[in-house]
């Protein structure tokens, strides 16, 4: 190793500049050299992953909870394992950066038949693959490779999209002046014209409304991707403003706190509370909410739009009229003195949860047992990742202590998504506890990255609902077809067979009380499994007033 | 289930008629319907996979067996998945026909964001991604499905290159006249005239030959793939024509019979012999070679095109002047009787392997042993995978018995691909025996895909090369660097974790005693793996001498 600056040491300087404190991966011989980079850099550590799907799902939890994360994988067989990954982030706003080592240039000049192509000289047929799932992407040269680096890096961070850097094994080696000027602050694009229109407007609707209770915010998921939680939680003044969540957003805002009045599924999911809040509001804003299947307990949200404030990415309509381009950060600046200028009203209650009534030690468990204990055993700090199938719908309707972080993927809905994710999230948060809960089918797609986590010492909690198959498609179709069995593991065995050390351990439970006392006995700085048995065809009941949705549909 | 024929019954009535009886994949709620079709059929069998991509490598090993297979999976989340092996089987020449279950069109017109999507209304992302990897794709439709599903079925049979059918779930279900006629049959498209040309300048360079033991064969992948390996066997002449095959082509020649001179690799991996026949021979017919980097000991093979006949799929030449359309089966059948015609020569002895001597039990194991011993315990029948690390280059030079079939993946050389390759050459072949040769860097990417092998009880010896991380990028570049670790992992927990029952065993073997031991009872029809541990640092002599000549290189 020289002591040179090199194009992949500017990019270690600028990710670690980003945040991005950690690259996710899977070596190969064309990212080797790459990577001596990585493990030399001050900042930037690599974390080696069991395969590049997980390290790009490891990716995504990392992103999540920091930002922005990187991934790195080998050209071809590596990038296209990571691919399915890189998409969920796309879709559910997640900035990573992907970056791919590839032959040397000079070495595809020659255009040889060689190893993780497709044997015919072309090297550009899986940069064309990423084309609709990254915001940016480049092939890095010696000449552009700085200008280029940043700009990719530039949009991954303002857009919250992947992008993908292809990275040439001599071009990581090519020597670049060192940049000591920080990227360029991003830029908000908020017109003032359009943002006095917007203000104008939102004050008419407001002031309509009577009184601060009249008010209802629904907040969504890119309040969160657009960091702006602050500026919500101003709005919302300590409560004053009854609000309520998708399940996308979930714990966007604290659920214990005054005002919060639960997740908003439509009328497939949500307490009454919850929807008179988001439906019988006299002005109602949408902060950052998409509307997809899952988020809207397919598609039965009720939203009178003239009584609608909308804030999206870039645009904010109130009513019909859409003002743009007004951030999502400008607008809810813009809101929060025209909330706070209404007459306020006697304090809302925080709606109590209705008191689970605990089951007797020698019930079986079932689902609904599972998730009301779970929710019992979490505790601020708390990372909690719930997979697309019973968990994700068990959580759901749970308020969460306050601090707990919840991370979902209702739109992109990858199976297993959770499990690598676990280790993403772990090592963004250090000292902070990661609480995967994922179904047995779910589980054995990307079981082996559990192995990382333990290999680092992370601490974790980790519930796997044995349930004997994919019960999520049994209640949507076939219940008792074949295509929806699964092979039935010991659960137990996964720190003895995974090297999960002293701090490792793990334990079946069939019963309330077994689940209790396995809940109520983790190391909170080792490694917890708990392979929980509950009946084949169970399922939350949010889930199942979806699925019966789902399922009397003419066609799925 | 009405008894209507639908689109998804026209489906699995052509995948029957071309062989491929059994799909491998993981349900969806937007496939759910159609494998409905799969289980009800007469001839088509379902067989669960564990994740998509394991579920692609299954389908992969399962078509290079039995000459086509099918996968299905879901959209978006499972397709991307599964792109990787789909990409693979493209570079490596296999014909899956990959089938995505969609969401009905009747919803996809509403343009909604659905799960499994990018949010944004588009549907059309994920079939433009596979355009550079697959020969034939299409949306089908009511109308058009019957005729594109022919369409692309006989590209993929014809072409020898995976296929894409997205199917809707709505289109699944749509009723179509039952097709009684078969689909039309391979046209060998070869010129009368191009054929006479070449045959003609094959028959003058073969006369310069003098004999039959003074011309060469070196049998490439395409033989085997244009099913033309009975073609080339009859123009060898019971083994008077010397011959070879490329390690791509190994297991294509019966490698224990008269005439076979081992496995060429270049000037970096082959004997004096093997060397001598290809590189030294008055005339070389090159069959079906494509010489990739990992194919052809770095591109150091030696050919001289004036002395050489080289038939391609579609294309034979003889020195420089080259004929098409002439195909490959069409090529040798030409050849044959211009070889005949040859006067004979004394019948070449099949060169005697050199006898390995037999460690002593107590020897440590390492990899020399370790490829001697299993080479050993190999019998007729055998489907041995070998996956690209030191496994594929410690059997490589190695003679296998008569009647043992042997698959490796060196173009694209994705690791881990041959763990679930074993699930699906098992199942193509009933009966015999799946050998899977794995290091333990690569097994951890895929391992979960021996519990599906357990489950449907193939039988199955598996060798995990336990030698604590990536052996083979260790000898490539950055030995003791930390992105060449991997977790330890205790792999004769594999039977209880993953569900093995009682015909499930697994042992560790540390000596060449031991592993003597493990090989010599395995149960013929059970399942069994031996968890090998040979030293970090060890690498068989083909690999040592490729990663030298790779570690040389000014840039990889």
């Amino acid at each position: 190793m020289s002591a040179r600056h090199t194009v992949a040491d500017h990019l270690m300087d600028r990710l670690a500049e980003l945040g991005a404190g950690r690259i996710f991966g899977v070596p190969g011989d064309y990212s080797l050299g790459m990577l001596d980079h990585v493990v030399r850099h001050p900042v930037v550590e690599w974390t080696g992953c069991t395969n590049e799907l997980n390290a790009g799902y490891a990716a995504d939890g990392y992103a999540r909870l920091r930002g922005v994360a990187a991934l790195c994988t080998t050209f071809g067989v590596g990038e296209l394992s990571a691919i399915n990954a890189v998409a969920g982030s796309y879709a559910e706003h997640v900035p990573v950066v992907h970056v791919v080592g590839a032959p040397a240039l000079t070495k595809q000049a020659l255009r040889p038949p060689v190893h993780h192509t497709l044997g015919d000289g072309e090297f550009g047929h899986f940069l064309a693959m990423h084309a609709d799932i990254t915001c940016a992407r480049t092939v890095l040269t010696p000449g552009n490779a700085v200008a280029e680096i940043d700009r990719v890096l530039v949009a991954v961070r303002d857009q919250r999209l992947p992008g993908y850097l292809l990275l040439a094994a001599d071009v990581a080696e090519a020597p670049v002046e060192q940049v000591t000027t920080p990227l360029p602050p991003p830029v908000d694009g908020t017109d003032p014209e359009a943002l006095a229109g917007f203000t104008e407007a939102a004050r008419r609707l407001l002031g309509e409304a009577g009184s601060i209770a009249e008010v209802g915010v629904l907040a969504g998921l890119l309040v969160h991707r657009f960091d702006a939680g602050d500026r919500l939680a101003a709005l919302l003044r300590d409560g004053a403003v009854p609000h309520a969540t998708t399940p996308w957003a979930k714990s966007l805002l604290d659920e214990s706190a005054s005002g919060f009045a639960g997740t908003y599924s439509g009328a497939a999911g949500s307490t009454e509370q919850t929807r008179r809040v988001v439906e019988d509001a006299a002005a109602l804003v949408l902060a950052g909410v998409q509307f997809t299947d899952l988020n809207s307990g397919l598609f039965t949200q009720r939203i009178t739009r003239s009584r609608t404030i909308e804030l999206g990415a870039d645009a904010a309509s109130v009513g019909a009229a859409t003002f743009a381009p007004v951030t999502l950060p400008a607008a809810l600046e813009a809101l929060a003195p025209l909330v706070a200028a209404l007459p306020a009203a006697t304090e809302p209650d925080a709606a109590a949860a209705p008191a689970a009534t605990a089951a007797a030690d020698d019930t079986p468990l079932d689902q609904d047992t599972l998730w009301t204990e779970v929710s019992g055993a979490l505790r601020a700090g708390d990372v909690v990742l719930a997979d697309q199938g019973t968990c994700f719908y068990g959580m759901a309707p749970h308020r969460l202590p306050t601090g707990v972080t919840f991370v979902g993927q209702p739109l992109w809905a990858s199976i297993g998504y959770t499990l690598p994710a676990l280790l993403g999230v772990c090592t963004a948060a250090p000292g902070r506890r990661g609480v995967l809960l994922i179904g047995d089918g779910a589980a054995q797609t990307t079981v082996q990255e559990l192995s990382t986590v333990m290999r680092l010492g992370l601490p974790a909690l980790v519930v796997v609902v044995d349930n004997d198959g994919y019960t999520v498609e049994r209640a949507i179709h076939g219940p008792d077809e074949p295509y929806n069995d699964i092979a039935r593991w010991d659960w137990t065995a996964v720190p003895a067979m995974f090297g999960g050390g002293a701090r490792a351990t793990a334990v079946r439970a069939t019963t309330a009380g077994e689940l209790r006392a396995a809940l109520a006995c983790t190391d909170p700085d080792g490694f917890t499994l708990v392979q929980a048995v509950v009946p084949r065809d169970d399922v939350p009941e949010l889930l199942a007033t979806l699925t019966r949705a789902l399922g009397v549909a003419p066609q799925p």
